[in-house]
């Protein structure tokens, strides 16, 4: 099955809105870091859970039972979630790679956002601890869906443009090679200004004495300091485990 | 507790970005109508329902769990939730009610949403059932804050600053009396002007080759016709159920 690279940037481009929309939102509440802290949760009989993990927990649960993570690109940030209670019927995707979790780069996604918050949010506490964890979980989700698209399905493309090229890389297994040839410097700098222009254009309207307002800088930061690498370190993954077919 | 009429103002103009941001999200996908027919949801053992309305039994579910209906404008669309496993502090609220579920508009809120969706979203089927009711639900959430926030808070503010005049027309239980004088017309213009505005900004930097964008007049018809209307009538109930003091 053949990729289109175009397209595939198209449906990466058309996941920014989301992206920005839900840490937008999730800035209109302070940092409130005991929501992060295990043990701290309020739930009874989970002492070491925080409730930030609890609510990703439960949500991806929810999910699971509705067929999130039959799609390729929906990676779980949990381990251990049911059975799916209904057929998902999926098109053929393309992809070369037995196991989606191959790709997974959950990990890292959390982690590093979990280190964007103090840029993300304003410091303190203001008791909203609901609906912060709730904010958290879709801007995860959000975050993760951009990457592991990209990951698989650029890599996969790219892989079909230049077989031997790619065959020969992954045949010495050279990771600063690869990372090298999936590289494209102008694509990332019209990202980063696109990302720029749509966090400004989002919030133009917002009056300031209603809405937090997120500066531009700190999500194109994140989009070059996060979002864009591990992207390209699932790619090189994807490629790694991927079929010499 | 004294209510400050541009405090609440403030919020509900802060709430509209994400109302915004999230039907837009679902017009993302197509209609899906099969997802809101009883029995062709797929999940075993639930042949009455739809799959619309598990999904959003499973995330109240969830969000009960978390405490989210203890907050005034969270009204749940389900009954028979569970009990919250955590306990949430909330700030006295200064609101005169003694069950917030008097005012519980969501059954008009999800007919209205319901009929909403063949102008929202392009007709057909593209198989995207699960993102779809995802997105369902989260539209649905935040317009149920919106429309209690607004009922509650507007009609008690209302009261306070003037109650003298409400009680007397509260004695006659004239419910066209009061909704003529909760009405200010040039502030329902000034909200229908702003949502437009933001509708337009947000997809000024959208790329109409990978987003589909929602015309702003969709949205300022639907703040028009029901948004603003069910605002109103809850008010009118706030006001009917509210302790006379």
């Amino acid at each position: 099955m053949k990729l289109e690279l175009t397209e595939i940037a198209a449906r990466l481009e058309g996941l920014e809105e989301t992206i920005i929309a839900k840490l937008i939102d999730r800035a209109q509440f302070r940092e409130n870091s005991i929501i992060y802290q295990p043990g701290r949760s309020g739930f009874k009989n989970a002492r070491r859970k925080s409730l930030f993990a609890l609510r990703l927990f439960f949500q991806e649960t929810m999910d699971a039972r509705f067929g999130r993570f039959q799609v390729p690109e929906e990676r779980p940030f949990n381990k251990n979630l049911p059975a799916p209670h209904r057929k998902v019927h999926l098109p053929p995707c393309g992809l070369q790679l037995d196991d989606y979790d191959q790709v997974n780069l959950t990990a890292e996604i959390r982690a590093s956002y979990l280190r964007l918050l103090p840029a993300l949010c304003r410091a303190g506490d203001d008791g909203q601890y609901g609906s912060s964890v709730e904010h958290d979980v879709y801007a995860l989700q959000a975050l993760a869906r951009r990457i592991h698209y990209g990951a698989m399905y650029v890599a996969e493309c790219k892989f079909q443009e230049e077989s031997d090229t790619y065959r020969s890389l992954l045949a010495t297994a050279d990771k600063k090679a690869l990372l090298d040839k999936l590289t494209r410097k102008e694509v990332e700098e019209k990202i980063l200004r696109r990302i720029a222009e749509k966090v400004r254009a989002f919030q133009v309207k917002a009056n300031p004495a209603v809405r937090i307002l997120v500066e531009p800088e700190v999500l194109t930061a994140y989009y070059q300091s996060t979002i864009i690498p591990l992207t390209k370190e699932g790619e090189v993954r994807y490629l790694l485990k991927r079929g010499r077919k």
